[in-house]
């Protein structure tokens, strides 16, 4: 029987498994199928996570000392893929891919969201390099330099205006001349007198060197145009998958609530709508995507897995 | 005019300074008396802030980084005392003391609340060397060693609880032999093996050598009998103060809704019941008073002020 079962291994679940094992908790494992780290273990250089201030290291670096330091006080690390998690009873049912289970008595899952890739040619090569999907994290690294936005929703025309304001212009790359962000946000971002709108047109190919992007090709997919832009910023924001697939039983449903886009509902102290079971980071409604709050989170739903364990003695 | 005026220098301002500034912001102040960082500062070791892991270090050298990072983008740091912050109309009028005035587009209250000390001999000589007041930041210092509870609320016997779960013994010094705590909460720590309690008692005097705390002389109120114990941790929780000053007006009413101990209710988003006023860290409701939560709250704060500019533009 386990305390607690962190699925995930991100940012949140490391810190959830650092407060639960230095928290006094017996038996606490974190599942995840490779390495913890995260999202942030692609990118190359980190600036806005307080305390860590060294533009010479990558994210890979930095998680280095956070798994050392979240493991140093008995988490346990099982590379088990984790299918559902089961309240039966008192205590919960963690069931592993293969069918295998295990008891807890708490769970917290921190499985996150995922940034869609748009499937140009480059976009893996230069991601974390030039490629983004953050403005909030990369944005200050391309200040009064040009970048280009690909995508034409709500988060997108966000995020462009989120640029335009670090950045000298910003040129947003849409497949359609129509838009899916709500008329308020377009207008704002129209009127925006540095945001520029390239419609009709997909991404290409991102090109660059060694060093990182350089440029962006694009392509007008009604005249098969190519244009060639030197910019050295290139943001993503074509949707994102929400890694929510544990919190569904076996036919399919939430086993806790969610919000529309599939995003576990919870309160400032990440309690789901079931006792014993909490949610945070990405996976969360209103989550900033961003690697100190999602530790933030974590944190808090350790120290409540904890409350809750105390709770029921 | 400011963008954003940031009240309160700890883990929470920083990062929300770190964010606004980084994020695009023009004017960003952050006002704090002294020399920012907060409680933390005064720890002789961090071992739970996620990527910091380097015990040779203290909480001053720790913020020494935080400090650097959060004023590299363009955040400014006001040494004036803010006494209050008004609406009016469509922006904030702060007021420093002594009648001056500044306007902001938004603020961020970050001013945290203090634990209170006891005012036993010793207490602030030993206070983060030995004497503490967080169970979840320090009670692994002390892993199955004995240590002092100093209080008879809901908190101390909640932290008594916390700390039994870690260290060999706890013993809960009380100055009455009744409990202010919940019943059930009192019941649960009786029924706890390793809690112990020693009512009609105060901390005469916290006594120890250059390296932090040896042990506790303990005074029976009744009988003025002095216990010497050789402990090397002692946990204070008389209560709290919480720092919300800045959130009331001339006549001493709240600007916004606050719970019935003054700390500020905030949704996930940090905002609070007026548009444009958000709060972050340990001022706020349901707060877990981490550093890496408090971070996290000034992160989300900064990028939801970032937001409300943008709709109002």
């Amino acid at each position: 029987m386990l305390d607690c079962a962190i699925i995930g291994g991100g940012p949140a679940g490391l810190t959830a498994g650092l407060y639960a094992s230095r928290g006094g908790l017996q038996n606490v494992s974190l599942f995840e199928m490779g390495v913890p780290g995260g999202q942030i273990t692609k990118s190359s250089e980190i600036e806005n996570y307080p305390g860590f201030f060294d533009s010479t290291k990558t994210g890979l670096v930095f998680m280095d000392t956070w798994q050392k330091q979240c493991f140093a006080f008995g988490l346990k690390h099982e590379m088990k893929k984790v299918n559902s998690v089961q309240k039966t009873g008192e205590y919960f049912t963690v069931m592993y891919d293969g069918g295998d289970t295990v008891e807890s008595k708490t769970v917290i899952v921190a499985t996150g969201a995922v940034p869609r890739r748009a499937g140009f040619k480059g976009e893996d090569t230069f991601y974390g390099r030039g490629v983004s999907t953050c403005a909030t994290c990369d944005g200050f690294f391309y200040k009064d330099k040009p970048v280009t936005v690909l995508g034409g929703g709500d988060t997108a025309l966000e995020e462009a205006f989120f640029l335009s304001n670090i950045c000298s212009d910003v040129y947003v790359v849409h497949r359609r001349d129509e838009f899916r962000a709500a008329p308020s946000t377009l207008d704002r971002a129209i009127r925006k007198e540095n945001i520029h709108f390239i419609t009709d047109s997909v991404i290409e190919e991102a090109v660059g060197d060694t060093m990182g992007l350089t440029g962006v090709d694009i392509r007008n997919v009604k005249t098969d145009e190519i244009t060639h832009m030197d910019n050295t910023g290139l943001f993503v924001f074509v949707g994102q998958d929400v890694k929510n697939d544990v919190l569904k039983n076996e036919k399919g449903e939430f086993i806790c609530e969610v919000n529309e886009l599939g995003q576990a509902v919870v309160n400032l102290k990440m309690h789901t709508s079931v006792e014993g079971l909490f949610v945070a980071g990405d996976l969360r409604i209103d989550a900033p995507k961003q690697v100190v709050s999602a530790a933030g989170d974590g944190a808090i739903a350790a120290l409540q897995a904890i409350s809750y364990i105390q709770e029921q003695q």
